[in-house]
């Protein structure tokens, strides 16, 4: 039986106050996925995310693996009859640093104007809570669901989804599934509710330059010793021409291009100014001549995410380097192989790096292929539904430039039709400082 | 009167097992100039030096000022009729990061092969310690010291030399002598001895570019927003011309070149060779054409010294930085100025900054100028005989990369003929970590 949108909405409300408290709960725990030392804690958000499913009658599993476990929980009680909806969230997040601008603590949930600012608030625990409100309160309503429910949360989608990458294949029996959601996902504005049509793929790796034995003191051989920094810096502004393409050969090899129609079905406008208040800054980078949605959604990128060599601390000291690093990422889109395009972007540096000097890659296991889905689909349709309930609104259709990188994968292990939704906003501040996510958006979630 | 060579010795070696101990004592003292966590630890190898200075009834003056304290001290008992010398040390060292290159700990000094392993061993407790020695020796074997000596020793010459700057017009008249002698330098080679005839001049600064306000994810504005880390690699590769000379206008003008004559005075052979197995890669940064030594003593350099921004922890973070840093210092020759050539080089950058990004300079105190002293001065002269007597070899000339960004101001506030002496050696890891120190150099420096 399904739940009246009234008592669903009276039952959010009544539960307010408790599921507040249990948010806090929630982001309090610093489940930083990518750093070793928040191991303990990253486990600690695990089993919150656990009780919680017991407490559903989820009957959840612990798929424990070489990094951070994997929950899964289900209840089939609708029926063989009934469609089977696969949800998918993840309980890690990104880490915090640089820690000094952040104006609370990052994990002492704070409310300022309606929004909750801490670490996770928005990605991916706030969107994993609205739906654990909402599962909480179809079961106090209804006593059961009326289609068959499985839930996946994951704890290692801010590192690479690698351990469950691995548990895919030994659990494709159990993720099998009509429907796959995955509520990871924003929307443009509250007054422009929209269904993600696809994400971006990635694939990421980290270098170390080194040119000699140990740092060097700049008097006795600066000017004679190569300079990593200086060699560093030279070849990364040669990953990209002067008109912002990536300068890689074979880059944009056999990229699928949306058609006129396709284009025509997503919003693409885009408005400088909005971004340049939101943002502090003018969408200027990437390729030229395209509109900032077409950059940032159909076109493929390549981005230093950090860089360091030499000393960064207080002071001065005037030292050679003996090394220099670098992380970088490539967002990808439908066409492009993550494997060959991190083969061709260490071609191309190898080739680059002087004679003398030595680099040396680590990949991270940030691998996935670019996800497109059609606006056809019902799944899409039926959630597009639902939205226009929720907004009073029509449901305009994205893409996102992100990537969830199990999702190609997961799609592929459970059979299942897929859709991407989410009530992230863009100037949430997921990945950086002050993340925040709205009470309001909460409520709706569930909703 | 002055004690035999042979009394001298003698003396010293009666000392050594004490002397050791004490230099121990002293390398332990974390005396990080530039790092304002470790203040404390600073003043208390100041005190260590007051200490010293006190046992040799030099009557220590110590001069507060704003930064870490100078150190005074005097014995004029020799009389007018007698020459005046100032020597010059500094109690300060440099930071002892990336620390886990380190075989053991920068401050528990370590004996391995005869060399002393400990942050300062040689740069310049080390060669602080042996002219301590000398002069107690010299005081016990005599009572009275032939000549004038006045001893100042200060604690901010890794980090600019502020405080000591601030102080020498006000102690124009105490620091008044004929001769001054900067012990602070090295030789090529336990084979080579050589008196230096000049160190480099010195500017630093360090920048930040800004793009946006706040660091943002990659996924949702990578290929959109500007990223500072391709911006600064852009800039910072466009300071040097392919073929590695400075790229900025006017940073040439005004340079005094050596003479046929004076460059024949000078030791400047260099082996490629010998570089590659001393610090693992071969000399090929900096001007083509050039020796290494001519680059390294001749010529002005730009360097980059750190450079930092984005996520640089462990594992991965698709973030697009908002800001990036970079710290760069050159080395200036005479005839350039060292305000003048920060001024050249900031105007650059902001010439090449894209509109749209904030670029911010903070200047750090390590302005100096080039000094250059001619070999037959007579101070120069005696000491070059002095060095014939230790090593029984003669003694050669020849130049510094390095920089003392106090030497000029100090020979013109002391009004002395100046030499710039001392006995580390290239590979003693100055400003790196491993630094190390010979026993043996301790023995003979103190001769």
């Amino acid at each position: 039986m399904e739940p009246s949108v009234a008592k669903l909405k009276k039952a959010i409300q009544d539960r307010k106050t408790q599921a507040q408290k249990e948010y806090f709960h929630f982001l309090s725990i610093p489940s930083i996925s990518s750093e070793k030392a928040y191991k303990k804690e990253t486990l600690s958000a695990a089993n919150w995310v656990k009780e919680q499913m017991h407490a559903l009658q989820l009957q959840p599993e612990v798929w424990a693996g070489k990094g951070h476990p994997t929950l899964f929980g289900c209840d089939l009680s609708a029926g063989k009859d009934k469609p089977t909806l696969l949800i998918y969230n993840h309980y890690d997040v990104q880490p915090v640093d640089p820690l000094e601008e952040w104006s609370s603590d990052p994990f002492t949930p704070t409310i300022r104007k309606g929004e909750v600012y801490a670490r996770g608030a928005s990605d991916n625990k706030g969107q994993l809570f609205y739906v654990l409100e909402a599962l909480k309160c179809v079961r106090k309503l209804c006593g059961t669901f009326p289609i068959n429910i499985k839930w996946l949360v994951e704890g290692e989608e801010e590192c690479g989804s690698a351990t469950l990458s691995r548990q895919l294949k030994q659990h494709k029996k159990q993720l099998k599934a009509d429907y796959l959601v995955i509520v990871d996902m924003g929307i443009p504005s509250l007054k422009r509710p929209a269904i993600t049509l696809g994400v971006r793929g990635l694939t990421t790796c980290e270098l170390e330059l080194k040119c000699a034995h140990s740092d060097l003191h700049s008097g006795m051989v600066g000017g004679v010793v190569p300079n990593p920094l200086h060699i560093l810096s030279r070849m990364l502004s040669q990953l990209h021409t002067p008109k912002g393409k990536v300068n890689i050969p074979g880059f944009y090899s056999g990229i699928i291009p949306l058609s006129k129609k396709e284009k025509q079905q997503l919003d693409l406008p885009f408005s400088n100014k909005e971004f340049q208040q939101k943002f502090g800054i003018l969408p200027f980078g990437g390729e030229e001549n395209l509109t900032g949605n077409e950059r940032g959604w159909l076109r493929p990128t390549l981005e230093v995410n950090g860089m360091w060599g030499g000393y960064c601390g207080d002071g001065f000291k005037t030292v050679i380097p003996a090394k220099a690093h670098a992380k970088i990422s490539c967002r990808l889109v439908p066409g492009q192989d993550p494997k060959k395009i991190q083969n061709l972007l260490q071609q191309k540096l190898r080739k680059i790096t002087p004679k003398g000097c030595t680099l040396t890659f680590s990949s991270h296991t940030g691998l996935g292929a670019a996800v497109r889905i059609s606006p056809h689909s019902p799944l899409v349709q039926s959630l597009a539904a639902a939205y226009r309930d929720v907004f009073s609104l029509p449901c305009r259709y994205i893409l996102s430039g992100g990537s969830i990188p199990i999702a190609a994968e997961l799609a592929q292990a459970s059979h299942a039709d897929i859709a991407l939704i989410g009530l992230s906003l863009d100037d949430d501040g997921f990945h950086a400082p002050n993340e925040h996510f709205g009470l309001k958006r909460l409520d709706m979630g569930a909703l």
